[in-house]
């Protein structure tokens, strides 16, 4: 059985970069060409036409750059059962393109409804004697508000399969102060810690090879004070970094996230990469283009800034 | 516009009852009657159909008894595209019969991503000039991990569509105290009732005419001590309680989250009620027979509970 911390760390180092783009579907933003292709298809088809277009290009412009993409689920289920579809197809493509697949789904719940979460997503399951993959990606983003128990299905998915999970710990909106912020009576350190804790304690089943866990966490880029102390709380994690570009995370924030020999997390960005400076009237070459170049743009400022940064 | 709570509400007048049936597919354990169903369909028809017979048996057992149901969606999603489809099958049938849907989905998010959520079940989205409803559910659960600013969509989608959230406050896991009991440093109250504060603040913004919010909270049954002062932080949110039957609460205890004039709260029980003495030689009779006789009780029980009851 493979280790995910294993697989990740293995694609980061040969492509050279922690970059992850992240995969949203909006397609009222989506370029001309993509739209006039979903047009083509039959009404009931347009929507995962568009989608499925979309990244296959997007994937094209990228995959040879990056170790792996976040797809948001949230944007694919505003689709409904044709944005679900489309999740499925992009899944496959940056599977069969040797990408890493992050499903940013942010689940929780408790006992066998939370296996049933870890299995549709890490797992398998069974249905008349068969017992099948479901939707397959290598790891999902899960959050920690249920408690422990919560999180141990998923933990064992991860143990048997091969997965991940990324634990929301310290998310990159200014509302993260609400209460992940909070200072617990009993240490006098904020609740966000005492997740960490717990990331760090189920991380300890599902070390790789590399020394890294298959439990990872999620850490905002934006909150570069705290994240430098959950690094320290969480040795054996890698850390998910989120609110880089377009949320205002900068490439020094974002690398406070790393441990001190430059690994341990990888920084993801999607709309500042995959909408920006994108119009109706963009065409298939230029897409990939600005895509690419965007891409690139972000690998050297987070290269340069872990060259640079002194903690 | 209507307004969620006050929907809800008329319904249990017209039931008589505050009881809710859960739904959870779960194929290997349904009786033999729906697998023969599903095994005459196409094989990549086989879940779907399994899950809709299933349900539709059940709706036609509880719909005159009951103001609602509970759709745990991590049951559908574990059976892939199939399951979303009966998700949506299911929903149809039940709204068709008159009942509230709520939908479990525990989502959480932050911003425009928070929002395609909302959209999904909530609200509209737009594609192609177009705007649509999704998976149309009257109702969703959220998981308030991410702060203020994550539930505002939520909130937004609520008031514009007549829609109405559940918030998590405490659940009904052991785990729950690994966090929602965490006594904050500056309050000396645990998380929990901070979350509760925030529920009521923005309640303010759904009352409806019935006096109650269409931004509710969900309390768990096994902990009757916390929910009863969670009660009383929260006057205006309806409360869907969970935990009853299979997870130990027991009626006195579940009965703890409604106000002094027997209304502010619905009770959920999903495995007791619909595949408790099921074998897979039960037939469509017994199986109606099975799943109203428990039904009823629950009803008795929760009557005979909130009657009783002194605080």
């Amino acid at each position: 059985m493979t280790n995910f911390a294993d697989s990740l760390v293995e694609q980061i180092k040969a492509k050279g970069t922690p970059c992850v783009i992240g995969l949203d579907p909006r397609i009222d933003e989506m370029p001309g060409f993509v739209l006039s292709r979903a047009m083509a298809a039959a009404p009931d088809a347009r929507r995962r036409t568009a989608i499925s277009v979309f990244h296959d290009t997007v994937l094209e412009a990228i995959s040879d750059l990056v170790p792996a993409v976040k797809l948001q689920l949230a944007f694919y289920e505003q689709y409904g059962l044709e944005g679900i579809a489309a999740f499925q197809d992009t899944v496959e493509t940056a599977r069969r393109k040797g990408l890493i697949v992050i499903a940013d789904a942010k689940r929780s719940d408790i006992a066998s409804t939370a296996a049933a979460y870890a299995n549709a997503y890490l797992g398998r399951s069974e249905a008349f004697g068969v017992s099948s993959r479901v939707f397959d990606v290598d790891c999902i983003t899960v959050n920690p508000f249920l408690g422990a128990d919560s999180l141990r299905p998923f933990v064992d998915c991860c143990k048997q399969f091969g997965k991940g999970i990324f634990v929301l710990v310290k998310t990159s909106n200014p509302g993260s102060t609400d209460f992940q912020d909070r200072v617990l009576a009993d240490t006098g350190t904020p609740l966000c810690e005492r997740v960490a804790a717990m990331v760090h304690e189920y991380g300890s089943e599902a070390v790789g090879a590399c020394g890294m866990s298959s439990i990872g966490a999620v850490v905002g880029a934006t909150f570069p004070d705290e994240a430098r102390r959950l690094r320290q709380l969480m040795p054996n994690a890698i850390i998910l970094v989120p609110g880089f570009g377009a949320q205002g995370g900068t490439a020094a924030d974002a690398v406070k996230c790393f441990k001190a020999d430059g690994f341990g997390a990888v920084v993801n960005a999607s709309r500042s990469v995959t909408y920006s400076s994108i119009s109706s009237t963009t065409s298939l070459e230029d897409f990939i283009g600005t895509v690419r170049s965007r891409t690139m743009l972000m690998i050297s400022e987070i290269r340069a800034a872990l060259a640079e940064r002194r903690d």
